[in-house]
């Protein structure tokens, strides 16, 4: 019998995200394209982890992830009812479409931006815009108000650029949209301040952090959604039973509990980003500030084109990352920051390519 | 400003999954209420996860989970393109309706049956139809054809009742539908026989998996689905692209090439449902007989209806499942099969409330 193919046209004619490389780790790779720590998780974590393989594996975990939601109100200032953890800060994204998307319903995004919200919004169904960022990269509000979005994500620093729209401008928008507000601060620890207090005057607002970045657990798959309590409850409806396994609980309570502990990689980080983003420009690339733990490079006019860099860069050991299906993108190249010897290779690499 | 409320009228309405009560760990309570294994999980898979715990946590873990992949493939005798790896089978669930379900389509379960699938189709927009298992349990196969569904599940053994279809009614049901079927195999491990080789004859199968039940790690969250290759490349289009963190990884790959370390565990619930069964039975209970690693026990009709022997039960020590919602479930109590200490235990206080 000749069935009809079960599989939803959407799904048939999207591709899915494509995730940044993941050498095999045989391969003598340094990692400068998926924006991970490149320094270890502290102690106080791998302990805490220890400590919970054993017996207990065998029950189901605390299905909301309650212990991290009252670390996270330890940390943050908040209350666990305004938090809403993630399996990795992605399994957040899905579950905001989830709970707000309707089928033909609009999201909308400044562009360049993650391009996962695209790829989500396909699967629920919805349709997304991809807005523009105006001239000096500001906030285009009037455009995403009109748009009539029922979800707005801005990444704040922004992904692929790096750049840090004003605060002002993210409070302007959750007043003057009918939709919901995603602020999406998976690099905001890296950045010189965050939205948490706008979180009390705006009810249409969701913050989401990974533990990924700042936290050197992109292993543990951990974020966190902060957001008033009665979309926080709509949220958990949607959420998987038990979508945080017992060991990333346990790692990430042990992370929120030792915050200090993060805070010399942070800073070590920023400042390899100011110096390598001044020996690139010596060089004749383009580096716009960034407040992440990346760069997004302009290469030189002459010489390389940005995809040429790409694989002579990989031939000599470094990954980073290039955007191949983004015009806007075409000449540039994300680079993620990472300890000083890692950062001095590099720029001797690029020394030998120029 | 008012805005409209942003929240889908859908997810408005519904009510969330309620999963089995997980006690405070300082509460002595006997879990009889979750299914989860009475027996620890063996050392090879704490040893496994020890051993990842350091500092590559920092790194993100392999996307579509390739090692547990083959490890799979290695010991049930498929290949990585047939399986699907998810953060419990709850997530392959959810990828499921994700790929399979547009709004208003039909999906259908034999009733009684798990009540997170009629939850899960609400949240994609489905139509969920409940089709009555025909006398002494036989699957409704005709019924199911007729409801034009594009996705009917069947749990084998199935939940709550433990009863087991032969395997030609699935085989039957996969070629006479239009759509797909899911098998799920949560309590398979518990039973004479499974689906895994029918897959080779019927393109619209998917079998789904957990670990959290004969492999003792529900608290580390894996799941497996297998299925043909042309239906897995689809399912990971909407899979989130890092669901399983590198622990569960570890972990599930030291347990499926370690099965032969579960089968003591599995052996001795399969001896004490059979034991516990035959000790209710005498005391008036009506036990049908059980393929899984629970009893569905109708309670004597003199003296406590089931919603007082469940408190009854939890002020003396054991907390078993009663399923509040459904009226052909409400003199019914779900006991999840524990050690021999522990049936002993529950039988002694059965009988003092009788």
């Amino acid at each position: 019998m000749k069935r009809p193919n079960p599989v939803r046209p959407a799904i048939q004619k999207m591709h899915g995200y494509t995730p940044g490389e993941q050498p095999n780790p045989d391969q003598p790779l340094t990692k400068l394209n998926t924006n991970e720590n490149p320094y270890p998780p502290p102690d106080q974590v791998l302990q805490a982890i220890h400590q919970a393989v054993g017996e207990s594996l065998r029950l189901y975990p605390e299905p909301s992830s309650r212990p991290v939601r009252e670390a996270a109100a330890r940390a943050y200032g908040v209350t666990p009812e305004q938090v809403v953890v993630g399996n990795g800060s992605d399994d957040l994204l899905t579950m905001i479409l989830r709970t707000f998307i309707d089928p033909s319903q609009v999201v909308a995004a400044p562009a360049p931006t993650y391009s996962l919200y695209e790829t989500l919004t396909t699967i629920q169904g919805g349709l997304f815009q991809s807005i523009p960022w105006h001239d000096h990269l500001s906030l285009p509000i009037a455009d995403l108000v009109e748009s009539r979005a029922k979800v707005i994500f801005v990444v704040r620093p922004n992904a692929p650029t790096g750049h840090l729209v004003p605060l002002a401008s993210i409070a302007s928008l959750c007043q003057q949209t009918n939709g919901v507000v995603i602020l999406d601060e998976a690099y905001g620890d890296f950045a010189d301040d965050n939205g948490l207090p706008l979180l009390q005057e705006h009810e249409n607002l969701i913050i989401t952090r990974t533990f990924s970045k700042s936290l050197s657990l992109a292993g543990l798959r951990v974020g966190l959604g902060f957001m008033h309590p009665t979309l926080a409850a709509q949220m958990h409806k949607v959420r998987d039973s038990y979508n945080l396994d017992r060991l990333s609980q346990a790692g990430a309570v042990a992370a929120l509990d030792n915050l200090a502990a993060f805070k010399p990689g942070v800073d070590a980080i920023r400042s390899q980003r100011k110096w390598l983003s001044e020996a690139l420009k010596k060089r004749g690339f383009l580096v716009p500030e960034s407040q992440a733990n990346f760069i997004l490079a302009t290469v030189p006019q002459k010489g390389l084109k940005a995809e040429q860099w790409l694989s002579a860069l990989k031939e000599r050991g470094y990954l980073v990352r290039y955007f191949a299906g983004d015009p806007q993108l075409k000449d540039k190249l994300r680079i993620t920051i990472g300890r000083p010897d890692e950062m001095k290779g590099f720029l001797a690499v690029v020394d030998q390519l120029l």
